[in-house]
């Protein structure tokens, strides 16, 4: 692929599987957007798709940028960015089953989940700073978005400064596949 | 395996997790036979496993008759196919769990599910052909099951015609992995 | 890793399984601890687990002892450990959230779930005797802590002699992945 090829690949891959994840959110109580008179696509406010997507590639730069020093520990192809992105994706839509779930409970099966995506996909220190990168960068500003009353998540589903508990581990997931996917899409 | 060792096997994974599966569906209410004096086995009517074990096998003939034209993209040994068929089922009983989510929830849920069975099964175009043959026919054969009043689904899991919106999904999974059973069980 | 390195490891990663996995049973209120005054850890009894990490160490080193007679099917590092105990965790965790199903669906569920692991991690006679091991022993040893009063598993969720009917299912699972941990992580 083409760096431009590249870039657009990494964009609609954030793009559809935040659109869809959020859907899941929204139709579920997970969360709920608080502006009125903002456009939306599908469920989402129509800012939040494209700042995902703006992470992503992100992070596949970022990933890009540091493979010499963090070389992957499985070699990738093409035909496993699909089920990768379909990992995340499952793991998103989990999340809205098991929202009303104790933290607990919730905290531990999408955590395990998402040690299984980054371990399958490839369990190396790269992906593992992927991951932290965005488990950190993701849920802040998850909780600058609640701060400024954009958005709120379902009370009990909160207890992370407004933002829910397991959502680092998501991020996490998402984080730790995207830091290979410049490289892996490509090759 | 002999021809009719690979027929028999496959009739006989086709039909245990039918029946496995629908067992699933019956206990949780996500459907319910109606017509009373049909024999059961397990939990389904005498036709169900039958008719899924002769869709898998036709499915599978189909993917051994296009092998050519659609040549797999993973080298798939026996040793393969427990945990594919494993997989379905998982999937097939989760549909239960999620049955009164909302739709939006179980079809991403349950699709994305699907797209991580058929891209780490063989993530090819003849494998999702075979995904979509399925999820068109298993639907259609259902949504005539449930006109002619034999089985219904729960209010709220019936919004597809009359069956569920994630079927096609759970359809999908079941025929990428059909599809290339014949020749790795065969090989 | 050297004889004692990795004895270590295997015990600690099978307490750190069981202390997150039983949290979650207890935070769901799928088991409940009953004698009063035994220290917690997290929020298990402090004997839980101790118990399982010798359980699994006995199962990775009878493993060791029959690895002549079970050769494993699949060439595993040790970068496919973690990975392997994070599905087990989420299979644990995943029995938390559907201990309210009913039986057919938590047991279908959680033994495809527990057939996925055996069958990617090595589906081998090995893996399963294992797990088959574990399946025995595991719930045995959990009625006879029912039994004595030690604790509890929820109603409707104690239908096999006091413990869950899913109970075999996740042993299963886990004994599958310890057969091969020492091997897999001496290697």
């Amino acid at each position: 692929m083409s760096a431009r090829s590249t870039t657009l690949a990494i964009v609609a891959l954030g793009a559809a599987v935040a659109l869809a994840g959020d859907a899941c959110h929204v139709a579920s109580g997970t969360t709920r957007y608080l502006w009125d008179g903002v456009p939306t696509i599908w469920r989402s406010a129509i800012w939040f798709p494209p700042l995902v997507a703006a992470g992503v590639l992100a992070l596949a730069l970022t990933g890009r940028a540091f493979d010499g020093r963090f070389p992957p520990r499985r070699a990738r192809t093409r035909a496993d960015v699909l089920p990768a992105a379909a990992a995340v994706l499952a793991l998103y839509a989990l999340t809205a089953v098991v929202h009303d779930q104790s933290d607990t409970v919730s905290v531990v099966l999408i955590g395990a989940g998402a040690g299984v995506i980054w371990g399958v996909w490839d369990p190396s220190p790269g992906a593992a700073l992927g991951g932290a990168i965005a488990a950190i960068a993701g849920p802040l500003a998850e909780i600058l978005i609640v701060a400024v009353g954009a958005a709120e998540y379902a009370p009990g589903s909160d207890d992370l400064a407004g933002v829910a508990p397991w959502l680092p581990c998501l991020y996490f997931a998402a984080g730790a596949v995207a830091f290979r996917l410049w490289n892996v899409l490509r090759s």
